[in-house]
């Protein structure tokens, strides 16, 4: 049994590892740690955990909690995870970290993209970029996993076959991404109250989001070159969900039948990965509450472009539940233990 | 490894059943019975179940059904699983009725309110009512359940306790329910709609809804003697849940105490019910996609009456976890397997 | 040309009161008051306004205030107008409170209810309760008008005529009312994030609600009697509309033809009020964005109960709208003037 | 005072036809028509329209029609009004159609896209496409005029400037678009169903929405020269909106601030279009229920690409509103008369 801990338990993607790991056959949580609600019920904070997680919150002391625990998940603000993390904790247990402290190795991109100090540079080139289905093998014998974004996940997953087996101009690719709106956390916030997200759609971030460089430099590896791209977020009226819209340009005299090779190839035999192939439009609620992630494509030969397409659940593959999937890599289990979750519709 | 077949696993509590199923233990489903789409894959129909029920609907034949299943749930309009049954499929499997064709005693009353005629009264007598935490011990034994209806469900447990103790005048209640539009079914019909459901909110059968008789009856049994109540349901703009707000005039010297004791006399060892206690206001988000009732209650002085609220998911409690809760039942299990999930928030 | 000045601007019905202004042909706003936001662009605060109100926050300081305006509307949190009005105030300016502080003859219940101290209880005698279509000669010789809270609005039209008439027992009415979203006010509140309130239904303030001792004062005055109510208030996933749902037991021999007749002898040559009659049910929607009540009954001779059903924006007829009316009979306008607004659907 | 009659108005833009029609000082409705509702008074099909609409609705009659109208709408589906139109009724009356019927200049192109013959190519050249803000003086003198579709008129107007003055590579172009479901129709299909669109995301029409040549025509002419694009529709969950999201190569040297001129040069005198400059991201929230259209842009130096987004009420703006704007230019009235509707928010 694995013995787990979050740190930042209290927040969207924090009480979705929660909901995950109450499930899972082999893991157990020892502790439910969150700055804001100490010493109250998990359950309370979360009244649909009552009778199932009525644990008392605990201080996020990393210290204390590596000697608890095999693994700790940290589910915080960005930097926080590398201003706490140090040798000791490294070597007595497993960190997986859903924030953006580890997932770019260039420190300088880090630090202009997100506008702080990184704390633990050194780490940075031992950690694993835990998007399971492309660095599976490495995570297996990491310590530190950096955990990947939500639009990161979805956008990444959808381009990569098409990016690796150079079917597209890889400089010339547009991701036109909508989230649910779990995605912008727990905050109470004026522009996430009900009455500002219902009934709306918004673009934001448009030429800075933070994931930009983060979906570039692993598209960047698959393409062999560094690259720019061209991502936006939106703003959906719903709760859970990504979807990703993307186009690139053709490469000449790639056919539609490639594209669908390319993808079977890479995702062929992966079981998170459902395919709907040419003309698949993927849709939010066909993955929700699961680890799936749908992929669909078109392609156009009047403009000689491919219009891909992602969906996943933003907490789920798109935080919480792929934390979990490389939670089971880690420890040898397979890879969708307690991860069979069947989508909930409507 | 109960062999389940399922007519009408089309509608949106027949998917629910599909869900439910494909995540227990010791179930299997055998056939996705489905008037609409015979032949096509089940998957085509809910592309949540991409990969995961791939098989093609067939008929709706419960005679060479019942050959092949131990258990048929059948989630069909009124009237149909009444012109289906008989003594041959009786004996040979068990049949759990998701309509409302078994869940009333009195036929006529049965007839006047849904303005069918029934076409196997004899079968009214021998059937249970599936209502769980109530009539556990008649259930384990029967060939026929009537799963109970989704409001009905709510109210009952809301008020069981209540009425059962004599702490409320049993003429004097009002039950003011709340649903969400996935009650209304997958038919195309233009009240329906997208934008006709949202931004919106407004009562609908008032003083004439079907489960009015059916919580009546249930109600009337607990009570000792025959009552008749208000019950007014109404359409909310969400997927999941029901919400129900219960009125009664308390007798004389109840305390709020004796409400709580009643409660816990009656539910404190159920697994599936969450007592609130008093001034908990049960709210649905906290109960979605599980199978749990959660209740709360506040007395008024002012005015001697008490508030009792239930809140369950329709699709869950109110149709497919309870019918697979009942199966469990039949078949010996323990009560929750399969049916132990984290309700998903947000 | 009316000079209007706003107290509280920038709340969800300090905004819907610029709306309406703006399309009035009579009035003009020269005060944009706001405590939040002083100096800065009203449209920056609310972008629909761009272009149309770009002028500058101002205070909230009733004295300068006052010199300016012919009227003052104070959208503005409990006690704040009952603080600053003054007889130098009432004597140069008239005001309409669209807060609490005046609604409510006798102070201790007030106090009582709201738990505050108020200010300036010698004008609550003058103060007339400015529920148009019951009080409308009393309003139009006024200084001081107390604008009927939401769910009271939408709750005492509902009710009034069957009190007035004597046509159900006034100890036994139980309000079940159901409000959008935009009534919890513009306030960054956890409870109040889109992920908190979509997807979810709840009862809230059960059997304490503030809005109790208004409902139960004024059909006390209808009545000839004090009375005692249930009113629970529930939130709805939507931004706009208020439901209620009234029970009362009918007064012997009372007919549906004379519940009919009632209404039509208080609200037939109402312009603001739709009848629709036995069987009609109302539905937030078909009034959002306009000043109108639409109110429907059916009567039960089973339990000889009666279900009368109102429904409002709460932004309008709830709040701004009333407000604009009541302007208009102190102003000696027509009622409707700048408020003939066609309900917005879908 | 304009006699309007309105084919086909109780679909949704046909209702919201009525309900700018209604506040509309110049103009009065004479003509309900509708193929599924004659003889039914209108506000019983939408109850909104309750004692403000109450005539019957009429058959769909265009040679009677145009005998009692100045001016006939036609809010029908694609292939009517081509096959009614004739000499004598176009020498009788304007007609707005807000089908694609006279949209594309190119026979071939409609018949293609649409896979409709098309019934009276004769008109075609006639037609005038009724895009205010750029056809502004052709209109005046029109007898037929094409209303521009909604996802046709954000797009173009959202493009023009850039396109027009050369400030973008027109063979660049890529729009993702997402759309209110209103836009859908009130056609009961399982689809549009409030469970099937609630908490959900996707994009259709992928590659293939008949918008696309009617959005490419548009901007060849402003760019000279024929292009292809790729426009991809999503649905979102709302009722109105359409919110779009332009992607172009900027062409060599140009600079944000000769964008910005562009627009300004433009559309700075027009009521209609609100300029949000560089940076500004426009929501569908702040111009619902409004003519207006608002754009923002910004340009990333990264990939030399401008990310222009334009928002409009798909209804008003991209349906009903632009007709009524149309109707007022035929007539010589103000463009504004009777659009001068302060969004409605929250």
């Amino acid at each position: 049994m694995i013995k787990a801990g979050i740190i930042g338990s209290t927040g969207y993607a924090g009480q979705e590892l929660v909901r995950l790991l109450l499930q899972h056959p082999d893991a157990r949580i020892v502790w439910y740690g969150s700055r804001s609600y100490i010493d109250q019920k998990y359950s309370d904070v979360y009244k649909n955990m009552f009778r199932l997680a009525d644990d008392r919150c605990l201080e996020e002391n990393m210290d204390s909690l590596c000697q608890e625990a095999d693994v700790i998940f940290t589910a915080t603000p960005q930097g926080l995870c590398a201003s706490l993390v140090n040798e000791k904790i490294l070597s007595s247990t497993k960190i997986i970290d859903l924030s953006a402290d580890f997932r770019i190795k260039d420190v300088k991109v880090y630090e202009q993209w997100y506008g702080i100090t990184h704390k633990s540079p050194q780490y940075i080139e031992e950690a694993v970029y835990g998007l399971c289905e492309i660095n599976r093998e490495k995570i297996r014998g990491a310590r530190l996993v950096a955990n990947p974004g939500c639009y990161t996940t979805c956008s990444i997953l959808t381009l990569y076959p098409l990016v690796k087996e150079k079917l597209v101009n890889p400089h010339s690719i547009i991701i036109d991404a909508k989230s649910g709106t779990s995605g912008a956390g727990r905050g109470a916030k004026v522009p996430n109250l009900f009455c500002e997200v219902n009934e709306n759609m918004k673009a934001y971030g448009v030429t800075t989001h933070r994931h930009t460089p983060e979906i570039e430099e692993q598209l960047g590896y698959a393409a062999g070159e560094p690259l720019a791209l061209n991502f936006t977020p939106h703003l959906v009226p719903m709760n859970r969900g990504i979807l990703a819209t993307a186009y690139a340009d053709l490469m000449p005299g790639v056919q539609e039948a490639d594209v669908q090779e390319a993808y079977e190839k890479h995702y062929g035999k992966e079981y998170f990965i459902r395919l709907l192939g040419a003309g698949g439009c993927p849709e939010t609620r066909w993955v929700e509450g699961s680890n799936f992630v749908d992929i669909g494509f078109r392609t156009d030969k009047r403009t000689n472009r491919i219009v891909a397409m992602g969906a996943i659940d933003n907490l789920v593959k798109g935080a919480a539940g792929q934390a979990v999937q490389n939670m089971n890599l880690l420890f040898g289990l397979p890879e969708q233990t307690g991860l069979q979750l069947v989508p909930l519709f409507p």
